[in-house]
């Protein structure tokens, strides 16, 4: 990672970033991101049947940890680079939070965003002050979009995943999670693009090298699972499911290293998942969204896998459209 | 408080509880209730024009402050008295946090279920162990069985809110946030049967005497409201609210501490308390119900009253029919 050098190009090349970097955006991103608080509840351990910690990411500034990466990219931009401004495609939390980091550093934002994204989250860009940007529901449409901002503005682009920087800040999650007092027999991280599947993979590395890390992924966009069954990556799927989040496919370099950390899949179903957050809900009063509904719904249908086990989970994210949650709590 | 005596008649002689009751309440519950968080939202702030400490009693044992003050009365039993086990009449949270309070020592619990309560509530009463006794929904039926399980049993009586140990008990939610480094201008606490409200005059008094104690009541039972207009408390109201956990009349030795203290009543209808939900939950994933997000409903239609004041609410459960809340949200 070599965020001296300015952008000469629409993407810097990547460079796999590794525990260092996770330290060092850890660093970069304390005076503005929250360290967040882990949650217990007695009666889900009882339910699930193992100890479940859970790191509340949902409680996170924008709420989703999403934050910690954009965060760090904002703050790894040289005065010059900062001073063009950012850019990024996202369908929510990324968009939001990248959005928020760049008010904390006073530079301009612009986030292209697809069509049919969740109203909330595009709403909640919109308020942290970033430029919106419209374009159709796939990939080629969003990266020509990107790709004319950046030569009309000068923006850096900072991509949701595969980014060293972006992959560093989400590694500080689990980094906090398991500086703690507590030492895990696994943790379960959602897994769409793998930025913070790929980030949570250093920080476990190098400070629990005995916790097996899991991915959890919906059954209806199990790109990682179907790419680890095979050695490679696939590179096409039609993804349905309702966790929004995880609707993309693993990026190339997260996949990489997830695959080298050794790093196993978890699916469920969307029905698992909404019963997932209904009884989050229920027994903790917190509201989370389905794509971190997911990790403890890989707990509730495998519970064979963790029985009396010391389980932590990263809720991702918090954000639903309160006027899609009658509908979803009607499928759980 | 006499707490040694048996219980020879249907009700003890109510004699009013000091600070030095909250204090040994505050030792008697602290092995079994859980110190609840105060959380800040920078949004909600800006959004008020004030700033807000939440005491989340939500996320107290049972969902609700009301476990405080059933713990007290539980475990200010003689051995003797114990062994008999205790009744209540409830509509919710009170009978589950007297079930749960009584599981703690291991002793039996009744708790009278008027037809029409919320059904997610009787259901927690049911799983916290507690036998349930149905009867109609009036006074005179619910305190006929109550004195009809005392007589079979010798169970203590265990009033939601005329009974000094759950008085003393619930005044220590205010107690653990006026320990606090933060000094409140205003503190605001819902009222419906006014044991967390009059508990909640007794710390204040005794901690904090600047502090404005503000009682949040329904427009649709604002019967607190009426009697602090006449001087005297009134005895008959028919209750119009979504807020379940305030369809009580204030109870008589309630009303007299509150009215003693000076504390000033603020009403806000069943519309403005459902934004008000709608607004906890999207800006920090809360779920507080309907009784709680009034009080937050009274600083949002009053900002004229609490501009640039530190202003601590008490969050005082978050027990919602999970089926009820679409119908819910749909009215905000």
């Amino acid at each position: 990672m070599n965020n001296a050098a300015p952008a000469q190009t629409a993407q810097r090349a990547f460079v796999a970033p590794d525990f260092d970097a996770v330290l060092a955006a850890a660093a970069r991103i304390a005076p503005h991101a929250h360290v967040t608080p882990v949650l217990r509840s007695r009666s889900l351990d009882a339910i699930a049947g193992c100890e479940l910690h859970f790191k509340a990411e949902h409680l996170q500034r924008a709420g989703a940890f999403k934050f910690r990466g954009a965060c760090n990219a904002i703050w790894s931009l040289s005065e010059a680079d900062a001073a063009r401004g950012v850019v990024t495609h996202s369908s929510g939390n990324h968009g939001a939070a990248l959005a928020l980091a760049a008010g904390t550093r006073g530079i301009a934002c612009h986030v292209v965003v697809p069509e049919g994204a969740v109203a909330a989250k595009v709403a909640a860009i919109q308020a942290y002050g970033a430029v919106l940007h419209r374009c159709a529901a796939n990939t080629a449409a969003r990266e020509a979009k990107c790709a004319q901002i950046q030569a009309e503005t000068g923006a850096e682009l900072v991509h949701p995943y595969a980014d060293a920087r972006v992959i560093a800040g989400q590694g500080t999650a689990a980094l906090e999670l398991l500086s703690g007092d507590v030492s895990f027999d696994a943790l379960i991280v959602p897994v769409g693009g793998g930025g913070l599947a790929s980030g949570t993979a250093l920080s476990v590395a190098a400070l629990s090298p005995r916790t097996k890390l899991y991915l959890a992924e919906p059954t209806g966009a199990a790109d990682t699972w179907e790419s680890m069954q095979r050695g490679e990556r696939i590179a096409q799927f039609t993804p349905d499911t309702i966790c929004d989040g995880l609707r993309t496919l693993v990026g190339e370099p997260n996949f990489a290293l997830l695959k080298r950390h050794g790093a196993e899949v978890l699916t469920a179903d969307d029905r698992d998942t909404v019963a997932a957050m209904r009884l989050l809900w229920q027994r903790t009063k917190q509201t989370i969204e389905p794509s971190s509904a997911l990790a403890l719904a890989t707990v509730l249908t495998r519970k064979d896998l963790f029985a009396g086990l010391r389980v932590g989970i990263i809720l991702s994210g918090g954000n639903v459209d309160p006027d899609a949650l009658p509908e979803l709590f009607a499928r759980g």
